[in-house]
């Protein structure tokens, strides 16, 4: 008899109603009486579990297997009976139990809800929780529809360096990672620490973003992607931020600003779309329990079209709006989070693309604009959360981007490589950074990005 | 007219013939006469270049273009002609031709061949030659179909934390990350490092593995893999070795070392069959020019069935041999690449597990067997490479494992959760680990880990 999982019992249950069948799993939740017991057996293929039906009767272990902790493990077999009158499709009737691994009294998952905050001191444990079971599944979806998306349209996956030798994006602060002896590391004649002598001979960070090495594929494949760690070692202690997450940035040779907005709008469509279809029943549960609004909210995006507005437009129109923000509104700032939210929720009430912002609050790689006051940039603002998606079209003319490396006050050696790139056949191109755990609180509603990563990494926290 | 990607024209060319079809890439080779002239261009979807024709009569930019460096960028209008008589299927008569992106005649790669050693140093280029066209894109199309082989059967796609703090794995040297000032580092009463002050309030290091952590998910889906980079800061310079590099890392529950070892071989047929499927042009590529017999030796990876055979029977085999190793044989010691090669190469003549591995020089998380001096261990070695995948049967039993981690120095406390995964409804579990890159050199030819990672670190590099 070949053990079947539960999520095929509930895919193609009638196949298999009134057969002899085995399963596995962990118990949940179990009651009894005398001569009689349930218990919900979960064996992580499905969210749903499977009730097994216990009788004295039949099973000679039956008081054994009554009394085990909640979290123990068996294999079942049984009958696979139709239940039509009651919530679950069908039960299993237990003709034979037998005890793989007995759990403890002591085991914290018990029925009581916990908090997601206590939840995450065992995140060892809490997959084994309704919510947390759903959020790493539907994780593990979205991480593939990702990739079949790319994939399909002809992209390279491209891994790009977790280890780097310059802050070359100058996307934030960096963690610095060394094999030197630190209580006495060489030293140089004027006293400085002696990085030639460490393990790659030079100072080395952890990346905190691909982009660059991305360009460099792009410009070779044309279309590429990057999906890996990216690292921040900034010490804000926000339900949005972690020391450690993951990024997702394609790159696109031959391509402009708008080519670069419509390969976000349709791969976040893809991605939702897939999850909706694919998790139905961990939508259903996050749209009960963790926000009401979910999946009509995640159908608004999959079934509109973006809208697209520049910066300059979305300045006037928040300055319309008479609305009093905690940051004055005036062209030139950086959009705050809820400027973001203001222009997605309330004047648009979908997803925009706001476009052109001014230069000097973005990258020096961004693509000058003939106004020179702007750049070829975007972000991607979606209800309930704001940015989800910065992007923008490259500089891809050498003059320009000298010139802007220079006027940043960079170090031009340092990007020696990344200029010949417009050398040797420089092409018009584009890309963007979508931060995967940004992505999996938007399809949950998950609100703080440590439930959405398995052993997440903040400050003062690196536990398991 | 919309433009056409060049693998399209391949996969798809009768449809396209004597139409008017637009192109764009990058020139590879080009010559001409006064009238007359020829260039390959290459748009990166696709292994193999189309050839466009540029007649002085119809183009009045002939003189400009004609003289482009290689490497230039261009957009290409014209008709697409079948050329039956020719090597390729067909070239493209060009009615019009744009310059998007001049090049220089310092390009380093014209059409002379420049060793591998060399192109390592232009990282950033390399992925425009042949080799590293083929290779980075084999590479990708292996990591989708690794993932699919696992989404398929419903694995949970896990990522595992990168920033570790604890060498839990034991498995080797470390790259400790740090944000501290390493000139004057805050100190201890008794003049240590205080750790406590930095990032994450303890030391830190890079994941030389996801395995523990992989382990406590196995436990609540049954079934898990992860996919990311691990680190070892071992100092040594060969062929096979690197710093940073990629694995997969299967685990699953109510499984033992057995359904742990048709995992690994259905996974490696699938992963082989899905290139040799949608590859062929570069694995043609690899088996001309970089190892002639490597289809047929990937053929009979994909047709046979691996043989099995005890570390035991492996060892008697070995001294049945009477070959003379550099590295002489007796039960006990840990099989070096000349034996596994040689089992699997000389002995079997197609891949191989060996199993069953004295406990000894195996890590403390394998079952321990009846014997107690072997552990259910098993690695799979195929020709050409050796040791390709290594796993075990975990220790489920509490006691036992808690013995191990004493026998071996270990401290019980650094593995508190670990333990726990025992106590609350241990079950029999299983996994392995395999190397990306070694995955990668195997199915390419390639025989230097450094020329299948798009950046690669080892010992004093990390550039780009």
């Amino acid at each position: 008899m070949k053990t079947l999982e539960i999520k095929e019992l509930y895919r193609n249950g009638e196949k298999h109603y009134n057969q002899n069948i085995k399963v596995n799993g962990w118990i949940r939740t179990s009651r009894s009486s005398n001569a009689f017991g349930f218990m919900e057996l979960n064996d992580g293929t499905f969210f749903k579990n499977i009730q097994v039906v216990l009788e004295g009767d039949i099973l000679d272990n039956f008081k054994e297997i009554t009394k085990l902790p909640i979290s123990s493990s068996v294999y079942v077999e049984g009958v696979l009976v139709p239940t039509p009158d009651s919530k679950q499709p069908f039960e299993l009737k237990a003709q034979k139990v037998v005890v793989e691994g007995v759990s403890s009294s002591e085991y914290p998952l018990q029925k009581k809800r916990h908090s997601l905050e206590y939840l995450r001191t065992i995140a060892h444990l809490r997959p084994r929780s309704n919510t947390f079971s759903a959020v790493f599944r539907v994780r593990s979806m979205a991480a593939f529809a990702i990739h079949k998306f790319f994939q399909e349209k002809g992209f390279v996956y491209t891994h790009t360096p977790i280890i780097t030798g310059s802050d070359a994006e100058g996307a934030g602060e960096m963690f610095r990672l060394s094999t030197l002896d630190m209580s006495n590391p060489p030293r140089t004649e004027d006293g400085k620490i002696d990085f030639k002598e460490d393990f790659f001979g030079k100072e080395t960070n952890l990346t905190v973003s691909g982009q660059l090495e991305g360009e460099a594929y792009a410009l070779a494949f044309q279309k590429i992607y990057t999906f890996g760690p990216t690292f921040r070692a900034e010490n804000s202690n926000t339900a949005r931020h972690a020391s450690e997450f993951w990024m997702i940035e394609p790159e696109i040779a031959f391509a402009d600003l708008n080519d670069d907005m419509k390969l976000a709008e349709d791969m976040l469509k893809y991605v939702i779309s897939y999850i909706l279809e694919n998790a139905p029943e961990e939508m259903a549960f996050f749209n009960s329990f963790i926000d009401k609004g979910l999946i009509e909210k995640l159908n608004n995006i999959v079934n509109s079209d973006f809208a697209h507005v520049t910066y300059t437009e979305a300045i006037e129109l928040l300055e319309k709006s008479n609305k009093e923000f905690d940051y004055p509104v005036k062209w030139g700032i950086d959009l705050q989070t809820e400027h973001e939210r203001y222009i997605t929720e309330e004047i648009f009430k979908k997803p925009v693309f706001v476009t052109d912002y001014p230069k000097e609050i973005k990258a020096f790689y961004m693509r000058l604009s003939d106004d020179e006051k702007t750049v070829a940039a975007m972000d991607c603002l979606v209800p309930g959360v704001g940015e989800i998606i910065g992007g923008s079209q490259r500089e891809e003319r050498i003059d320009i981007l000298e010139r802007r490396i220079e006027e940043l006050g960079l170090n031009k050696e340092d990007y020696w490589w990344y200029l010949e790139l417009r050398k040797f056949g420089t092409t018009k191109h584009a890309g963007f950074g979508l931060g995967f755990e940004r992505l999996i609180m938007y399809i949950t509603g998950i609100s703080n990005i440590r439930d959405v990563i398995p052993f997440p990494r903040t400050p003062n926290n690196a536990d398991f």
